[in-house]
């Protein structure tokens, strides 16, 4: 293990609730090395924790320990497991769907349950409510200190087991791609789709030529336009409208300079879809 | 000392004060290992200060040493202090109240005066206003790094001394409690209260069973209901009230993936109150 | 190089987009120890970037690394350098105007192009779009683990040729001081101005005195008062106003434990304008 340890809550950092997991991981080991993913995840929004991983866990060094806690469903039977990805990163999570992304694009060699009379700090038996603090952080801590073996965590779950959200992929046909927008740029109010950059090249739009982009909330067209397939901002005015690919190697959509989400009034997942077409010679 | 640094601010994140704050620190010491409790403690809210250090510090190695700088009367004559608690933590601060709940729920050991010749940078004798970065961070950092045992820091001052916000204990009556709302659970919207988990149970409520909740503003009844006592959220449906025993062991008041505070405007401290009441049979 | 790197962007902290960036540079060298200098500049704001610089580079030690990702211009032919301050602190950054306050106030010593083939991860030949991580990070991370030389970066640009804002210094004529409102201390809604200490010192006001403040939106005086010139906050009564010398031993204006530029509602550069004015004895 390289004693680093990541977290994503959405507890926020205007309190205290993110510095007690810090003291309690510093606790175990005051060696290792704390950093933060998101704490600013939507209050039980799991699945933009479940997106925000795999925004980020591929690009740290295999052994890193995250641990993402959003759990409205505390307290319940969900479990608490430990995954270990193909790329060698560990994920410290409620079982709840926060591990669909990660399970889908890059892979779970393995998933463990937290047994919690080893992942559990002594005498905390009345906090019934703060699991992050005294599960999560406590176990993510232990794992990443070397002090835990991963095997040691509690018995091995089917990773087919892991609970999903369901899978909307995009699709493309008669020319067509329809899907769905994932997740906003949030400072910058752009669009992020679960159009691929390979599906989209079915298009066979060319970078700076135009495409033809439509947005629907339910069955209401609330936007139709054709807007520049463009390599980068700088291949489109200051405020006008661009389709790119983004840092997860999806299309997204945007403004330059500006906040499309915002202009448009637009939200993210269903009912929300968009169309690419490509425009007729 | 473990080379621990931990700051808390009512600066804010969105300018370089803290950065500057880290960097003079990093000048005393490079292997210094800072962190942040939070720097969003609303602006001159030493109440605020005072709670979250005691809902953190706990949690943190002994030896850690704690920086708040929430100093609304900077530059008058309060003094500027560092107190060890009885678990070996040290807190770098203004006396201004700041040391309030951290006296009273942990103990404060000893407490001496910064003495400014020691614990302020050299050339610094305009920069009147910025004791966080000047003063504060510099004590830490040298206290952190080993370079300024606690004995030198100044003159030993009295512990009973230290400046502090009047005690409002909750009270049992006649089988009712009357306490107040310390704080809120911010991004949650939860009510916390200063009803401790044991006094609490002197009302002879067990989990699952209904209370009855009051809250006052002022004179005024602004709500009154029977609610869970619930061991966890999964005890209530979603959207249905709580009352439940937080980190901190104090009893505090929630809506299920809601947010209490706004749905009924409650705010914290005077003039709000509550009381629980146990329901007759 | 002392392995310290310090990370400024627009990007915000609620998505992954600074995680990705620390993950990168990890993967460089775990031993890094990364900071944040602020992730909260406005989108797009140059000007702030590069005071924000100027805020907090001066008190890290020589050879920290900064990164500073806040590049509208992301993808056009502007390019990404490598600063070194007469300090020996590095700066990563577009060459957009970042680094005007940087250069007039602590000087740079030497200037060099990122040549992409050295600064630029292997195989994110289509991420056009997030340099930050890909160029910027990569970079910066390779400087302060020492496994990229400064001389290695890329040719040698001329140093006078860095991009700049305009100068507009603050002038003193017949007893009146014209200057500009460079930026709010945010969180307290203070007004940083671009006068200097030594440059109100020459009006002859001694602390404790009333200096007479307009302030002006183009032609339109919006303010005009006489104020307290104080050493401290606790000079006046909580709610009066102030001048005073902040952090950055320039003069600013703040209500006591108010917020001056939500008071009056004052802006911030052109065509913002103040006047300081000695009062007739």
């Amino acid at each position: 293990m390289n004693k680093i340890l990541v977290m994503q809550t959405d507890f926020g950092l205007v309190d205290g609730a993110v510095a007690a997991m810090y003291g309690v991981a510093l606790k175990v080991d005051e060696t290792l090395k704390i950093y933060d993913l998101t704490h600013d995840i939507p209050p039980y929004n799991i699945w933009e924790a479940s997106y925000r991983l795999i925004q980020t866990v591929p690009y740290w060094p295999s052994g890193s320990v995250f641990v993402s806690v959003v759990d409205p469903g505390v307290g319940s039977n969900r479990k608490s497991v430990v995954a270990k990805t193909k790329q060698g990163q560990y994920i410290v999570t409620p079982d709840n769907g926060t591990l669909t992304h990660i399970k889908r694009l890059i892979g779970i060699e393995e998933v463990r349950e937290i047994e919690e009379a080893v992942g559990r700090r002594k005498n905390t038996e009345h906090s019934y409510t703060f699991h992050g603090r005294d599960v999560y952080a406590y176990t993510g801590a232990q794992l990443a200190a070397g002090k835990l073996a991963f095997e040691q965590v509690g018995q091995r779950l089917e990773v087919e087991d892991i609970v999903e959200f369901a899978d909307t992929r995009a699709t493309i046909q008669d020319g067509v791609i329809r899907g769905s927008i994932d997740i906003l740029d949030v400072r910058f109010g752009s669009l992020w789709t679960n159009v691929s950059r390979e599906l989209f090249n079915q298009l066979g739009v060319e970078p700076k030529e135009l495409v033809e982009l439509s947005i629907f909330n339910g069955h209401l067209r609330i936007y139709q336009n054709q807007i520049v397939y463009g390599n980068t901002f700088a291949d489109v005015n200051i405020g006008e409208i661009i389709c790119y690919v983004n840092s997860m190697d999806h299309m997204a959509i945007a403004i330059n300079q500006g906040n499309f989400a915002k202009a448009y009034n637009v939200g993210t997942q269903e009912p929300w879809h968009i169309e690419f077409r490509k425009l007729k010679k």
